[in-house]
């Protein structure tokens, strides 16, 4: 059975009351076998109550603070924001991976740096570099293949890897109470987006089964890539050259380029994400916030001053800017999925 | 009144069954109310029905050539697919007017070319520049001022302009036949993107009014914009430097960019799009067609060894490849929206 073609202007009205009607009937049918909670492993403390009176207006027909369905865009960031990035950011995990994975192929890694340190296990070693070994890592394990291959070396990645701390797979490393609040959203009309400073190819291959967020509304970094054809099969192969770095300023700019319509809703954790806040609550009706990583029980208490997800401007302005600040200790009944 | 989030495992399967009520419904009510023919507008060709074969296969559950729902990426170019190119393409419309209108602050362009030839209208004197004048001309129009700004110009432009052989604005220069084919494919599923040469933030501004297809599918070249903070408001700034040249080679690169999967469907009509055409058909149920320009009546005969649109590479793998070729003379019963 599919749907059957047909002009908007002949039907529209009678379509727009048949919605109606199913509308009905699901509010109905939720209410009939128990709506469960919105939200459920929030507490119920002012910053549930600031998010869910946000979209209680922008989905208020008639309202002031009304906005139309196609407007509903929501961004997050990722790392920090949807899943954890502590002891490392997880694609840091993935290229040391790679990179042990790899060494057989290159015994001159051995004797040279940043490889020799990551073979060695030596963190310290491989920062001491600065951003330039990080760079020749990333490379060294992003490109030089095709796209295709990329997006399967992730999958296998995801697959078999652990979190160092958890013992988890990294794709169960993703928060709880945000994934509920992506659900929530898209329940209110809102179209999701990750807007990272992490590779989108490094994303795309999970955040369906992750986050339900579908490949084309995933924006990040990206390296540039190449059309070839090889023995009369096209493919795209990844060369080693940044294209386009999706973090601090380039969030707003990566906004504009993939999205092209300024959001209304953004979730950040760190200074990374501060021009993005910025640019989304500039204008109209807007909400803002920033997850807060206050709890050393169920996670790792940081961001002030930290290597990893600095958050310091931010924060000092997220009051006077009404930008929600969540308070992952006190706002959150649950983190982790896997938690008790 | 919204639809109230609910957990999926809890009522998925009596949403699922709501839905196939409502479609049985609006099935009903679509024959009840007198059915419309899809794509009335194309004549009762092989063309036809080889497209509606393709979405019947794609649409039929249990089928061999089903395609899920979210995996039914369709992807059009602009210029010469959806719209006309003629006599100049439009975004080049746009430059020279832009040129003229910003002429009276440089009275050093009366001098100076390529600005001189603009303001003398003519044409030849433009292209003798080569490529590096018609850069020089679109920096100049499309950068130095705000993203917002921008497409305000864009808007008012056109609101105004009207196309120098059939005196219409320009977005009434669309195909009608294509823009059925859109609403054809989304009836079925299918998410229509434009994968254009180009601008985005060119196009942007138009394509939901022209086609139904909002920013965030339209992908395209684009230029550089820099985040700043000017009087505390967040603006992006328009740089006159090209940061993705949306075209040729670069097509199925701005898919993987912007989209992150392969289409299913593309229609093209020139060699800017061969790489696209064989991206998309390299893989899996696909289907790919070209607009051949064969109507000297109703618009332009033209693309084979044409300046603009040039057709010929495509065109002579089409058969072999099995691309479908729409002859537009043949194929098409009506051209444009405003023909009789």
């Amino acid at each position: 059975m599919r749907i059957r073609s047909m002009r908007l202007e002949a039907s529209g009205a009678l379509l727009a009351s048949l919605v109606v009607a199913l509308l009905l009937i699901v509010g109905g049918a939720v209410t009939a076998t128990g709506a469960q909670e919105d939200l459920p492993s929030w507490n119920d403390t002012a910053a549930k109550a600031r998010i869910m009176d946000f979209v209680k207006a922008t989905t208020t027909a008639g309202g002031e603070g009304f906005v139309a369905a196609e407007d509903r865009i929501a961004v997050f960031d990722n790392d920090g924001t949807l899943w954890s990035e502590q002891p490392l950011y997880n694609q840091l995990a993935f290229v040391f991976d790679r990179i042990k994975a790899l060494a057989p192929e290159h015994p001159e890694w051995k004797e040279t740096e940043p490889f020799k340190s990551v073979l060695a296990g030596d963190l310290g070693g491989v920062f001491k570099g600065g951003a330039k070994g990080v760079v020749d890592l990333a490379m060294t394990t992003h490109a030089g293949m095709t796209t295709d291959e990329f997006s399967k070396i992730v999958a296998d990645w995801f697959a078999s890897a652990r979190h160092p701390q958890t013992g988890k797979p990294y794709d169960q490393m993703t928060y709880l109470p945000m994934r509920e609040l992506l659900d929530y959203l898209r329940a209110n009309g809102f179209k999701t987006y990750i807007v990272s400073g992490g590779g989108v190819e490094f994303m795309r291959p999970m955040t369906g089964k992750m986050y339900g967020i579908p490949p084309e509304q995933v924006v990040g970094s990206t390296i540039t890539t190449e059309f070839a054809v090889v023995d009369d099969v096209p493919v795209l192969r990844r060369l080693p050259k940044i294209d386009f770095v999706d973090d601090g300023p380039g969030k707003p700019a990566g906004i504009n380029k993939f999205i092209g319509r300024r959001p209304i809703f953004v979730a950040g954790n760190s200074d990374g994400d501060y021009e993005m806040l910025r640019w989304v609550t500039a204008k109209g009706p807007s909400f803002a916030m920033i997850v807060h990583h206050t709890d050393a029980e169920r996670e790792v208490a940081y961001d002030r001053k930290s290597e990893i997800g600095k958050l310091d401007k931010a924060l000092d302005e997220a009051e006077r800017r009404n930008w929600l600040v969540v308070d992952m200790k006190a706002d959150w009944r649950q983190v982790f999925a896997f938690d008790k």
